[in-house]
């Protein structure tokens, strides 16, 4: 760890002090980690300073071109004080994914994850201790040459920032309403929708917007091509149970590995349930919903861990009220297992979560 | 006029000595527009102030979600001394369409081009007077709220920067070799492909480069649905001529309207020749050239203005080369007269020009 620069704040920020009273992504801690990368030198000068401003040319190329992706993932407080991260390779090896597709240079993922440990034993106070709360860690890149004319850029910045944050969901695991949209599309084979990419999240923008006005909490995205296969449920990956079996949509080119996915058919897989990852059309399920077969729909995601779907609007004339709008039990059952892994109050079988130092 | 803020720069930068050698997009001008939008409030304190760094949060939501969108024009220098814009207000136009789909508030359309000619009046001087040159002007709005989680953002800057350039292809009018994409998809119906949002860019990186590395200039794009029917080539519009009929593909959602597109389509129907909007598939283009009745391909955009096509290669296997890789006749032709009226040296006929006061 020796070659992570450190510069303390010297005006610590105050924490949250009702933290039952947290909210998503508004309030970020002391400091933030950033390493350089310029052609030719590399990924350099790993280094955690004080958060505040960046200072970006306009002609930066990341707020003219796009050339921006992320990851989300949280840190979360056991019991036994230790801080804990879940699954957090994952995350590095889908940003060099992301990275890959949009031209951005790879990243060492171990050297990362040592730099955001240490990132995050520096913050460890600001990891809240409330249920369901956690510190929400942010790793983005950014492309900041100064230069107008689409091409990849020379300079990027690494960057992690964290939030303390309550559920993302104000709602929490009660069930949520679902539009299935078809009039926009979030993705499609041949372009960026397996990555998490900048412009994915402005392109959604707007579906959501007008779900939100007809009063759904979210879209279901159909796929571009043929606009019939469930892809995504709003920024989550989207589960159906029809008669006993599980059903996800298969990692096409257009849809985002989630990590929560394949933690999900993971745990179902080990307690013995049939999950199949294939092509799901939204014909079928609605199908399998007159035929009285769809037992339970939810979305899976980092922010919300579980988001079960009580109510299903195709079409403005086809309503499918799943499971009475309540909580189904394998949600549940995913949710209480992936949380207690989560927060190292149920024992971690597969090994998934990393102990910060 | 009176309520934009000027505030005149007190170190003005050395201006490029030999406009010969200008790139594009490289060197930036003494000053730049900011507009402030802020939720409740609107659009408000437009200003002119020394060209410098922003000073962004790193949880600014452009740095993460892309809500960015953009346009692009260039002030021309006539041999009379007049500056001259080229259909400004249709770029402003597009600007709020954009701004639609990515659910940015939209601009007052005449204020913001008031905005727009006063800065190009204040750095007049960098107009350069080269032939081929101009002052590349770049309007942008961004996203600043600091906030992770997606929804459109509550504060937004409105910006134009400007830079002195030279021709966006160094190769200037020569015939490009474009390879038609078959892997990667630009943009599909229900997305953002008819806007100018920074994640259409980013996303079309990965096919630029590959096609590079094959030494082709650009990419030729095929529709994401059924992936054969032409929309674009690289950031250009595209026309074809066959058996003496223009043919470009139509506005059908996932294709940027352009503006250089528009002013061709109307120039040529005014010189009687035959323009059709249509969907125009990659087969149906090969059996034209087959039966030797490909005539001309070219790009149309504001930074090339026409840039003829000399090959195209499809598959691998089908090499096409379009009038012995040499510049058309209807090329030429427009290339002449578009630029002719931008640098006010051809009679503006169709009243497109603006002379900055
Ligand atoms: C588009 C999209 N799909 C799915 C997910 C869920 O992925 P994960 O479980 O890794 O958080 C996310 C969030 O990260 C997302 O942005
Ligand atoms: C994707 C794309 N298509 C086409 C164009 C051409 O549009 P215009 O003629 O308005 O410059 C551009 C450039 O602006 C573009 O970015």
């Amino acid at each position: 760890m020796s070659n992570i620069k450190v510069e303390l704040t010297k005006s610590p920020k105050p924490k949250p002090v009702d933290e039952s009273k947290l909210t998503f992504g508004d309030v970020f801690t002391d400091h933030m980690l950033i390493v350089d990368y310029d052609e030719g030198q590399g990924w350099h000068d790993a280094r955690i300073v004080p958060y505040g401003p960046l200072s970006l040319d306009p002609a930066a190329m990341c707020l003219h071109y796009g050339q921006e992706v992320f990851e989300g993932m949280k840190a979360y407080r056991a019991d036994d004080g230790r801080v804990l991260l879940f699954r957090p390779q994952e995350n590095f090896k889908r940003l060099n994914l992301s990275n890959d597709r949009l031209c951005i240079p790879p990243v060492d993922e171990e050297f990362m994850l040592e730099c955001l440990e240490k990132f995050v034993s520096i913050d460890a106070d600001w990891i809240p201790k409330a249920p369901d709360t956690s510190l929400y860690l942010r790793p983005f890149i950014i492309a900041v040459d100064p230069h107008l004319g689409v091409r990849a850029a020379n300079h990027y910045l690494f960057m992690v920032i964290a939030s303390p944050v309550g559920p993302y969901y104000p709602e929490g695991l009660d069930p949520v309403k679902i539009y299935v949209e078809t009039k926009y599309v979030r993705a499609v084979k041949g372009g960026t929708g397996f990555t998490k990419t900048a412009g994915n999240y402005s392109s959604s923008l707007k579906a959501q917007y007008e779900a939100k006005e007809k009063n759904y909490t979210q879209v279901l995205w159909l796929d571009g091509v043929e606009r019939k296969y469930i892809e995504e449920v709003g920024t989550m990956n989207v589960f159906f149970k029809i008669d006993g079996e599980i059903i996800t949509p298969s990692l096409d080119g257009s849809i985002l590995g989630g990590i929560t996915r394949k933690s999900a058919i993971e745990l179902m897989r080990g307690w013995g349930m049939k999950v199949t990852e294939r092509r799901l059309s939204i014909d079928e399920l609605a199908k399998a919903y007159d035929d009285g077969k769809l037992e339970e729909a939810f979305g899976t995601g980092t922010a919300a861990v579980i988001s079960p779907i009580g109510h299903l609007n195709w079409g403005d004339t086809k309503i499918m009220n799943i499971n009475n709008g309540e909580i189904g039990p394998v949600s549940q059952r995913l949710y209480d297992e992936l949380t207690g892994i989560q927060w190292g109050k149920v024992e971690d079988k597969y090994g998934w979560t990393v102990t910060v130092k």
